[in-house]
């Protein structure tokens, strides 16, 4: 697995000339050894040459992790004492005229420092290979990811066992919180939103001291990080009896969800997908309720790519995960979303997510 | 209060003969407008021009927060289609030579994108005036500080009191982390600690499905962030009886926590705190088992300077809070750290954290 991504980078390599490529985020550094670790300000490096094989330079204390974690064979360490980039210097090849950097991740101050202890000739981006491989999930990052998925609709079930009306969004908030520690979840994916009433009608709202009471809708959109992928999942309940018209609200986000679902499959737009959940909602009179993208890639990050939006002409292929997340927000009234994770498959679907989506009222 | 950061800002900048500095990491633009927003991938700058009056770029979403919550009066917003350096390069002094960016904050990507677009000949580092700054709390940043000790002692109460021999490592951490969000902080300031008998012993252990029982020393190291500032305290308890050596570690411990708190007050060096409480563990033949510096800053960050050991040589000054927090560990029998949070004040000291450090006897 790890040596079929860093033959990947082989080829981005070999197209653009480049003498080696330095890979120093964290998460890429795991994505391409099975190692990780936050080395916070400390220097850590996977140098992937074009002749030979990678070395990685870490911190001393994590020496024997990286060791036990990942496959590359030099590990090269260093201690607070050392100039971390003299010690990248040496493993890098000598000659060195072209390497890859991760731009959107090294500070200026690392690349000054870098720059004067190595000495490049120029610089290229590497983030265009990994992105495109990150794009299609292998059986491991699906397993993962469904993981992620099971952890917190457990959390969701457990901690609607415990609702009652009268509690506030934070208390809501912290007894998530507490379920997905308790289930074995590294913790929340993204900040955990609970939103009730006329809040629910704020797609960027933050929970607070509001109370629920009967005739809300509550709006869960919640998420765990687990074994380094995570899940992020919306549910809206009914509290006690609601008004008809966010019944009507209800059923019209339902039936776009599920409408846009029926048209994942390889090979159609993510246009396709956004258009088919907005036409239906438009149809109900709910168009301009409806203002954000139906939904986003889910991996590693809690949003990557693809985008999954109406401008996004792109296709599904196989392997790819993300979320479908269509919503309806009337201003003083209250708003509905129900997102969904999925993975395109050779035939067509797999919804990851298996939380019941039929109106429920709760309290 | 802003404006008195600010001024010193523009000291900084006429010393360097920069003609602007561009602020963009959100806990500086937090810092010096008391605005605060993650803007994440979406670009944010502050700009102190040498001549004038500040002015901030937001995404367009965050215009009228950043209205409401800072004092600047020029701000310019961009959308997702908006190309953002254009915006900047239109706030920023005509005939612009020498620019002051943050370099440890600003990634390679946006300094490319940047300086394609404003074309200053220079970038200076604006690091240092900033850590000098914060070094000094106001007494707004203490009530903050001392805001965010209260809420992390009453979590520990509150945890304490439902504590039973037989939880997990973990569940203890879940507990204390439902009780953070519920008495209103905003989460942990770092990976919430719990480590119980001899896992106690590792100074960067990681609380697991350790089950506590009698005998045991039950390590706490946590914090809270609240309202933008952080606490950070350890205390250690003996569940039930235990052994004679551990009594015996804890008083030293504490002998030293509160040998190095006595020589808290201006003038005298950070070396001094760390030699004086280093040297009182030898004296009790427990050297070895303290490896680890005496203690760090604290503020907007959990660890930021000054840095408190041992080569320190700089001076405390009034307004500078940091951590004393020594350890002994003994591999496979035990550890202790006892952690309090102190402010330098004109006379001496002023110990921020407040929970009883005489040893406990819990479960």
């Amino acid at each position: 697995m790890f040596q079929e991504r860093i033959s990947k980078l082989h080829d981005f390599l070999a197209n653009h000339e480049l003498d080696a490529v330095l890979i120093t985020s964290p998460k890429h550094v795991y994505y391409l050894t099975g190692f990780f670790t936050d080395p916070h300000e400390r220097f850590m490096g996977l140098i992937i040459p074009a002749q030979g094989e990678p070395s990685l330079i870490v911190p001393a204390l994590d020496r024997e992790a990286a060791a036990a974690a990942s496959f590359v064979q030099t590990i090269l360490t260093h201690t607070d004492t050392d100039n971390p980039y003299e010690i990248l210097k040496q493993a890098l090849p000598a000659g060195l005229s072209k390497l890859g950097i991760e731009k959107s991740h090294m500070t200026v101050e690392r690349f000054e420092a870098m720059g004067q202890a190595v000495g490049a000739q120029s610089y290229t981006d590497v983030e265009e290979p990994l992105r495109e491989m990150r794009l299609i999930k292998s059986a491991d990052e699906v397993a993962r990811l469904k993981n992620a998925v099971q952890l917190i609709e457990d959390t969701l079930s457990e901690t609607l066992k415990k609702f009652k009306v009268g509690q506030t969004e934070m208390e809501i908030v912290a007894e998530l919180e507490f379920q997905m520690k308790r289930l074995g979840a590294d913790g929340p994916s993204f900040s955990t939103m609970v939103l009730a009433g006329e809040k629910s009608a704020l797609p960027h709202g933050t929970p607070g001291s509001r109370q629920v009471q009967e005739g809300d809708l509550l709006l869960f959109d919640i998420g765990v990080a687990a074994d380094g992928y995570v899940s992020d999942i919306t549910r809206t309940f009914a509290v006690g009896e609601v008004s008809e018209q966010l019944r009507e609200i209800y059923e019209t986000v339902l039936a776009a969800n599920e409408a846009a679902i029926a048209e994942v499959r390889p090979g159609v737009t993510f246009a396709h997908l956004d258009k088919t959940a907005r036409d239906l909602i438009a149809a109900r009179g709910y168009g301009e309720y409806f203002m954000h993208r139906l939904g986003h890639g889910l991996g590693m990050d809690v949003h990557e790519y693809p985008s999954v939006h109406g401008q996004n002409q792109e296709t599904l292929r196989p392997g790819m995960v993300f979320t479908i997340e269509p919503g309806v927000y009337v201003p003083g009234v209250g708003g509905v979303r129900i997102e969904d994770d999925v993975l395109v498959t050779e035939s067509g679907v797999e919804v990851l997510s298996k939380f019941p989506k039929q109106l429920t009222v709760i309290g």
